[in-house]
């Protein structure tokens, strides 16, 4: 079944409000988490009511929590989340970004006690809305990624996204874990009983685990082995992968002040409040480039890449952010398909939390 | 043959000097260099001094050049290095980018119209030794890199470095190339006759080539196939590669308004001045943290990952940066290994230069 974005977003809007998400914050989150589902990074956007509900009533959550700038100066801020939702703290801090960025060249604010802010991109992607480069990262709760050489997975799998505003061409968007594949393609693979490729998931003796139904267990049971960092294996340099992760650890939780989510006591299993961190980098181009020059050269390079001889005709060479985009195009001219299971587990969530019911036919 | 790191500076600082270096920068593009081969990036130092050379007499690198400052305000500068070498530029960029941290908490320096600069990681480590988090970029000349699905090269290997302060432990180093591997790890390989893992280097029909001497071949020419992203195939990920690619061609190149290296026309074997730019970001933990805090907290995440268990128990899990310190620990103390093959280089280039050679038993 398809919905439009506008009915998914008054559907979890609802479900917000019921909760007892502060009416000006209501908006914007309902808003960031369907942009997700309209891209097509379904594990980001509603589905993760689910999820949400359950850290609520572990007392994980703190809906009525409202975002605060803890601390400033003219380019940097840090914001205290105060164990709410990641999504308004996040747009907050973005924005405040940017205007620092507009004002100085560039701003960066980090956010802490904070907690799953959904699509990472969406945030890097409001930069180049207002002319600006943008660069966010994210620490995360569940401890997932053996490092290169590890028996043990240590880390989540972080992720970081880049965008950039070019003229012609729409933006530049890049949105990536650190990890060859977030848990969620796993899922998938197991779902559908396909066997996975070498070097998505390793066992604690570092072999690759291919019956994917066996993979997930491993993940769920985070003792031995897990997902590999991007790179696979040793020998394909998964240690740039696994320094990228930490990298990612260190300016979204170290900066920032926020927890160390590599520590096994922080797993995804634990029922304490999260303290998860966030980075938001904005730079303004007309810093270095008179006005336009930026968007015009990133323009000619994405019409390179775009150029570039495919090796097949069927399958022509991509920029970072095309994928989203054809997504969105699509979702947006035909609506957002929600699979039942999913549809259920909403209509359970609405119940719960006494909100209407929006999905039918 | 081993040498000391003092005479092989002096050996380098002759070459550069005679070359017309102005005074002043010589000292520091030496050390610069001999870092490098202390390190064990051996790629990265000294001997490169055969290809400035050629550089040098086809008229594409300006010696006598000096960097300038060419725009700034309290947090961003512009360098225009003049089409000189790379290193005393950037030395010049980082440590303007680190007094405006120490002011602002933030100052972001890009260079243009550069050449190479050596190893990414030796200007992001001077930030940590200021007790800051460094972020350096930087485009080159050769295009050897195939985007995920493409049938010709169109990027430069295109590296990052990462640099953090810790405080019981050496600062935390990343530093990486956004490839599977540099085309010297290839070479090396030619070199030994030894046959490529999968996905290292990809022919233009996707399919990876095995055989090295063939591969170096395939790379030389420029015009079908490549080195393969980080992730090696689409099957891993290599979009993600791709993708850090492009970024970094962002930040060093497009803001820095440098030259497009992805331009088949501006590849290696162009005699044409480079154009090439790099990016330094450096942050102050104390915008964010109280004093020692970030360096504690930074601590524990590098304890975390030392402890974890090994799969094998000789190969001890390691932070980025673990096995530069091991090589210059070892190199400080038995000296800097200089293969043959080298040292023979490196006396033509002393009797064309007019500068006396230093490495004699």
């Amino acid at each position: 079944m398809k919905f439009s974005s506008a009915r998914l977003t008054e559907q979890v809007a609802a479900v917000l409000t019921a909760w007892g998400l502060p009416p000006d914050l209501v908006g914007t989150t309902a808003e960031v988490m369907v942009e997700a589902d309209l891209a097509g990074i379904d594990s980001h956007g509603m589905s993760m009511l689910p999820t949400y509900e359950t850290l609520l009533r572990r007392g994980g959550l703190d809906v009525t929590a409202r975002p605060t700038v803890a601390q400033q100066g003219p380019v940097t801020a840090l914001i205290d989340a105060g164990g709410g939702f990641g999504h308004p703290a996040a747009v907050m801090a973005m924005e405040l970004a940017l205007d620092k960025a507009g004002c100085m060249g560039v701003g960066l604010v980090c956010v802490r006690r904070s907690h799953h802010f959904g699509a990472t991109g969406y945030y890097a992607s409001l930069a180049a809305q207002r002319c600006m480069v943008g660069l966010v990262t994210t620490s995360a709760r569940t401890v997932c990624v053996s490092p290169t050489r590890g028996a043990q997975p240590r880390l989540p799998t972080n992720p970081l996204a880049f965008a950039a505003p070019a003229g012609r061409n729409r933006p530049f968007l890049l949105d990536m874990s650190t990890s060859t594949v977030a848990i969620n393609k796993v899922k998938v693979y197991d779902y559908h009983g396909r066997p996975l490729p070498d070097g998505w998931v390793l066992d604690g003796s570092g072999a690759p685990i291919r019956d994917a139904q066996l993979a997930m267990r491993c993940i769920r049971a985070g003792e031995r082995g897990g997902l590999a960092p991007l790179g696979g294996t040793a020998e394909m340099a998964s240690h740039k992968g696994y320094g990228l992760g930490l990298m990612v650890q260190i300016l979204s939780a170290t900066l920032a002040g926020a927890g160390l989510a590599a520590s096994p006591a922080a797993s995804g299993e634990s029922d304490g409040p999260a303290d998860i961190g966030h980075f938001f980098l904005a730079i303004d181009p007309q810093s270095f480039r008179d006005k336009g020059a930026f968007e015009a050269d990133l323009d000619e390079a994405i019409d390179l890449m775009h150029a570039t001889l495919p090796i097949d005709p069927e399958l022509p060479v991509l920029v970072p952010g095309d994928p989203e985009a054809a997504s969105r195009e699509e979702r947006r001219r035909d609506g957002v398909p929600v699979p039942t299971a999913l549809l259920r587990q909403l209509r359970g969530v609405c119940e719960r939390a006494g909100a209407p019911y929006l999905l039918h036919d």
